[in-house]
């Protein structure tokens, strides 16, 4: 067996087995006539990919392949489909894997907030069939949600911005973020580098804002024009009330004065967060929170003409993200999740070598 | 004794004596060229002053004559005033005395947001002085915080705006509020009545959102087009994701269940509060918060344009405020601050007679 009956992947198993994915074949759900079929040639692997394995977030429904950054060729484009897409090309798959694309929010490109949208991986199909993501040799996805890839961004570097990239680039996007605005960036990991790269890139003032100075080096090759690290004593003060945006991508509450960076925040400045902590969340102070009547509020992944506009950005301006790259397979995929758990990328892995695990 | 040596007022002693004010007369700060001298003919009574002598928001320096919705005739106009303000002439005073008005803050027309500003009562002054406010025979305000007052609007009425309606209006000016826009207005007292007035005013589509239907009746009058009362079972699920604007006026976060009001915004949409309630503040659940890309904020007060913007707009729009008055005096600052305590006015009390109260 094999495509197009059967798709092959690497499956998690059960929570204590998070980091042991297993070889797994699975049969595809119905081809429908707005689906495309994509030969997967590369995927990122996601702090998503683990909070999920680990049911870190909830509930996972094992035996599931994980993966939301996926490149691949097109295998097979359906009757429907209005996309312009073509068999043969090089595309792109990040975390949404569809919409109702009739509600209001679907209607204003927000798909991405549509209160009937399923993710990549994961979610339940109408046929019952639960939805695998690109750890995989294959994925079938409704149209609206595969980019084309433009020629000047490589494979293995462009995989991480489906979904890191497109999670830093959509707040920065919806939130003015411009020259002559100064923006900062919390957490550099997979999320926050692209941050940078991307703050920079749409011409804002960026500070790298880190728990230490352990990153500063790598924040300033990123492009960031300053530096801030949390564990400094009042590092708060010099800065307070100059920023217009502050992007949080990092992914804990622990010990996180909410309040401190608020305060770094211009006259109704904005905290956005991207990242999806477990635990309990933030406790907001009212009193702390008035001197500037800034707001705090979350975003979630990209809407498809962010998408767009991010991946143009990228080819235009020559945005390369840092990655490291690891052979899909029962050992690389392990690795990249313990890795990813242990925060031990700089600053994102891509599972490359598609060919040599699914030979067709 | 007497004006200009020495203003009078009802000065609240001790926590414990919170709504048994006694008359005071008190040594006014040193004139200084930008101040302005007021008789004072009326004040609003604002829950702040409640929060403020019962040290609900923490130590209160006694004795202290609170109010902070000041109506009165210009006495004395310093000699480098440039605001054109007029001996004899109606004037107002809000919430706010002092800011440097060289900062950032200030140059950006946010001198509400100055790290230096200071509170009409209750603040120091350079000179040691603490502020003391309008239940008292006249009060001495630097220029930039006291505006003329329309002839349209009627003395009584006018005074509660000075707090309450600006606190309701910025954040209904500074987010959009207007033609197409579908606005709520959570907690109907003091300051909800003037959101759902101003926002009526400003052309938007506003629903009044409250505990019970036990005001629903008033909000309809106030020119609500709509009325969600939170107590009944899935209240929010008709209204999910259809609000632009939430302005949170209620008084308090007991059983405050913030998702679910999130819940009710558009994509992007926003969730001020106005109110600043005692005790712990809010809990942010990041889950819960990620469906709609909402954000959630903080207001204070209002800028100086903003309230000149809403006198004009009250005068030109014929609004009228709902009060109730009372006699400034021992008895009548006790009564209306042990009702505002019980919640027992609808929607201001108006501290009048003031010539009665001082004879000059």
């Amino acid at each position: 067996m094999g495509y197009p009956d059967t798709f092959a992947g690497f499956a998690v198993e059960s929570a204590e087995k998070w980091n042991q994915p297993k070889y797994r074949e699975y049969k595809p759900r119905p081809f429908e006539d707005r689906d495309v079929d994509i030969q997967v040639i590369a995927c990122g692997v996601c702090g998503s990919d683990v909070h999920t394995v680990t049911s870190g977030w909830g509930a996972c429904p094992y035996p599931l392949i994980v993966g939301h950054e996926i490149v691949g060729y097109v295998k097979r484009v359906g009757d429907k489909c209005v996309t312009g897409l073509k068999v043969g090309q090089r595309v792109g798959v990040g975390a949404q894997a569809w919409a109702c694309l009739e509600c209001r929010q679907c209607k204003n490109d927000n798909e991405v907030y549509c209160p009937h949208m399923r993710d990549t991986y994961g979610s339940e199909y109408p046929d019952g069939s639960i939805m695998q993501g690109g750890y995989s040799s294959h994925v079938r996805i409704h149209e609206y949600f595969v980019f084309a890839i433009p020629d000047a961004l490589k494979t293995e570097l462009v995989a991480p911005m489906l979904c890191a990239g497109a999670t830093a680039f959509s707040p920065l996007n919806r939130n003015g973020c411009g020259p002559g605005k100064r923006v900062g960036i919390v957490g550099i990991g997979g999320i926050g580098h692209f941050g940078i790269l991307f703050a920079k890139a749409l011409g804002a003032e960026v500070f790298a804002i880190s728990r230490s100075d352990k990153k500063k080096e790598d924040a300033i090759k990123l492009g960031a024009d300053g530096f801030i690290a949390t564990q400094d004593k009042d590092w708060n003060k010099e800065h307070s009330m100059t920023f217009d945006l502050i992007v949080n991508c990092a992914n804990s509450t622990k010990d996180f004065d909410l309040s401190a960076y608020m305060s770094l925040l211009d006259v109704n400045g904005r905290f956005i967060n991207v990242g999806l902590p477990e635990g309990d969340g933030f406790k907001v102070e009212p009193f702390k929170m008035l001197g500037n009547g800034a707001v705090f509020g979350f975003s979630h992944i990209a809407s498809r003409p962010e998408i767009i506009k991010m991946l143009d950005l990228a080819a235009e301006k020559g945005i390369e993200s840092w990655v490291e790259t690891l052979p899909v397979g029962e050992k690389g995929c392990g690795e990249a999740l313990s890795r990813c758990y242990a925060n031990d990328v700089r600053y994102r892995f891509t599972l490359t070598d598609y060919d040599k695990a699914f030979p067709n």
